[in-house]
């Protein structure tokens, strides 16, 4: 069964399947640090939309299951292929096909990386938002499938707010085009938003529109503010966010994450239990909105320093950007990614530190301070992620849902927190939303086990999975 | 079977159940112009989400089919009800229930109207952006359920930028709660950007998060500029936008609205064929912004004067705001309401030109020119819309499609549009859209036969709208 599956694949694409053991290795992992439980069939390397339709037809007559695939840097799991699936790489579909400064908008493959797009656009004084701390290395595809965030979306947006259109593949190879190329439009359900963050259940994606900004005019400040410990740093970021002012990046770091990172970069190690904000403005403004939000920091306690020299705002940042590789160096890492409303920061650092002591394990914590975005670390010198953490994540998940957050702000489901789903969404919500896959993919091929752990909802219909 | 159902609402829900004769005569049309074939079984007016728990389940129960409704300022008959329908008005439910400043949020409940939400919040120095036409006295669930838009949405965004949350009541009563209070979150599907739109089709909206705004600083500008034509006033329009500027409001009058209005405020009437920009700039660079505009205007041909005097500002912006009050002298007015991206603005002129020379219909129109969205009014002495007038709309909306555009920007499909959304849309997307509906709505009761047409993908289920 599995031989004729790949024949058939073979047949119609030629040496665009690629069976390669290293290569079906790679399609094991994404940069969550978890693996599935073995190689997949066969990674599909589609040349254009056509090879796409073309595996999802041959998917869809075998019941076999299709796990799309961009550069792998998602850190839930859900590109990550298992025994029995077909991988549907995207990465060679990688050409920007149109931009429009007039309008705004680009129209790109969605193998097309976000550093590379942005080269592109720089020339014709344009630019797209989204800015994943991966973005050098990660698909506009990609972004699309998880609901990318980053660094500048409390000012930015994230990428739901930066995608006008989608062209999508169903489970049985048909195309459709989402949503429009103008700024409005009301024309049915917006199927374009329900696709962004859907992980791989819905569809393939193959192209976008995308809404565009123009490169922000002036000179960018940057700002650090240091703090004798973390809740004063959280403190301070709650007063910019309250004084009205609106930067681009508001990066919170926590003595544990501050420390590794001084370490990997051999600064001089910052004082005991010193926290950092790290702040940039930017547009014509920018420097009298900095020289405001210092001294709105000077006032919560932190110690400031502004600069508005490129270079220098570059090695401050730098210090943020970092933190993965500091971590990386520490252990094996689960990077966490809870999100609460601003206001709720301190309380989640205070959950933090609680959870810390109870937990016994240390979290080396940064944040997304403008947004109320965290990334908890949790870091083990074992191979795979114990017991004791997972129980740790467990009760860092329920202080953010307390608090009025989420489990997830901006890197998804996928297969690390599939069981917790429910528990946020409420048990009518879920199923609802199974209801709504199976809608767009009736017999279950599309990236089967994701997001949704199967349950009763499913066991009714063809479950490709289980092929 | 009728009385039985009402018999069921009154033991339930006792006088929030109304059958006067003028209520439910009201109920049968919006400000469309169309009204349903004949009078609804009865008006809820829920004082609670209880109520409108109650009143699904009493539905559900009896398969009757039910219309959402607000304050009925919709423009595409979306919540028009007829015979054998409930009407579920959620007027009354009009509480603001928290601000948060410190997190930018309001949680509201749907029948509170955007002026009204507008002066609670500007105490507090914020905002909630949607400022649709009937802003005084539209309410937020409306905005919700059609995705409405308004003039200032290319700088400030659509309705679906600016709810981070809904509640919803499901066909058989269920309540659900959709998204969250954090600025970023990817838990799951996201449901609340479906619901954006949806029009009554999949739940009863009974609350929403709001993301809001701080007011904006600054005195604002106000720019006039005539032309000598509509396609030359659409090319300084596009000039604006292509100079990088983004102002807060752009609008574009063709010489038909401005000579109307013009008439109706008793103004000297304007030159023959002139057309108009009102252009609006705000923020502490709104007079830099302004002369900047101006100057783009002058080059491009357009006679210009500018204002930073609120008063006299004002008295600009009536022109504008006058328009739909002036079509109403003229006589009976379909509003269309088609998106084009905005470097097709010309074109579209071009293209509403020729129709009007074809079908022999007058076509006054008014556009956000900034997002791309034209307002064409088709106006008639007969008490219905004649053929002729549905010809020519049909041909209009087949043209602003070639041009990249959509049927609506942000009134809706209600009844008016939904025979030609499956040409939009496609037949796969179309067949995938009703799919997702009876996900929501598997016995097909709530607010049948809007948007889509009933074709034969609902023949083999419970049909509510034939009970």
């Amino acid at each position: 069964m599995t031989h004729a599956v790949v024949d058939r694949l073979r047949a119609a694409l030629g040496d665009r399947v690629d069976t390669a053991p290293a290569t079906l290795e790679d399609a094991r992992a994404d940069r969550s640090g978890h693996s599935s439980s073995g190689a997949p069939l066969a990674v599909v390397h589609a040349a254009s939309v056509e090879d796409v339709q073309a595996t999802l037809r041959i998917a869809h007559a075998t019941g076999t299951p299709v796990v799309a695939r961009g550069a792998g840097t998602g850190l839930a799991g859900a590109a990550n292929a298992g025994p029995g699936e077909i991988v549907l790489s995207t990465m060679n579909l990688r050409r920007v096909l149109e931009i429009r400064p007039d309008d705004l908008l680009a129209v790109v493959e969605p193998g097309v990386l976000n550093g590379e797009l942005d080269a592109i656009l720089a020339p014709h004084g344009l630019w797209w938002p989204p800015d994943p701390a991966s973005r050098d290395i990660s698909t506009v595809g990609g972004n699309i499938a998880t609901g990318a965030g980053g660094l500048l979306c409390a000012k930015y947006g994230v990428v739901r707010d930066a995608v006008l259109g989608v062209d999508l593949v169903l489970a049985d190879g048909r195309l459709l085009h989402l949503g429009h190329r103008s700024v409005k439009g009301v024309t049915g359900l917006d199927l374009t938003s329900l696709v962004i963050g859907s992980e791989g259940r819905l569809g393939i994606i193959v192209g976008a529109t995308l809404k565009l900004r123009r490169i922000v005019p002036g000179t960018p400040c940057t700002i650090v503010a240091t703090f004798p410990d973390v809740r004063s740093a959280a403190g301070g970021s709650a007063a910019v966010t309250a004084s009205g002012a609106q930067p681009a990046i508001m990066e919170l770091m926590d003595a544990r994450s501050l420390a590794a990172v001084h370490a990997l970069l051999e600064l001089d190690p910052p004082a005991e239990g010193l926290a950092q904000l790290t702040i940039r403005t930017d547009g014509p403004l920018a420097a009298a909105e900095a020289a405001q939000i210092a001294e709105v920091l000077r006032t919560a306690g932190g110690a400031v320093t502004v600069t508005d020299d490129a270079a220098e705002g570059e090695r401050l940042l730098r210090i943020r950007r970092s933190m993965h590789a500091a971590m990386l160096t520490l252990g094996t890492t689960l990077i966490e990614d809870v999100s609460v409303p601003r206001s709720a920061l301190p309380d989640m650092f205070d959950e933090i530190a609680r959870i810390e002591r109870e937990f016994g394990v240390p979290i080396p914590t940064v944040a997304h301070a403008g947004d109320g975005n965290l990334h908890p670390n949790f870091v083990t010198d074992e191979p795979e992620i114990p017991d004791v953490i997972w129980r740790a994540a467990e009760e860092l998940f329920r202080a953010a849902i307390r608090l009025g957050g989420t489990l997830t702000g901006e890197h998804g489901i996928g297969v690390l927190k599939s069981r917790w789903l429910a528990e946020e969404l409420g048990e009518d919500q879920w199923d609802l939303q199974q209801r709504i896959v199976r809608a767009f993919d009736p017999t279950g091929i599309l990236n089967p086990g994701k997001v949704f752990e199967e349950g009763p909802a499913f066991e009714t219909g063809p479950e490709g999975s289980d092929a």
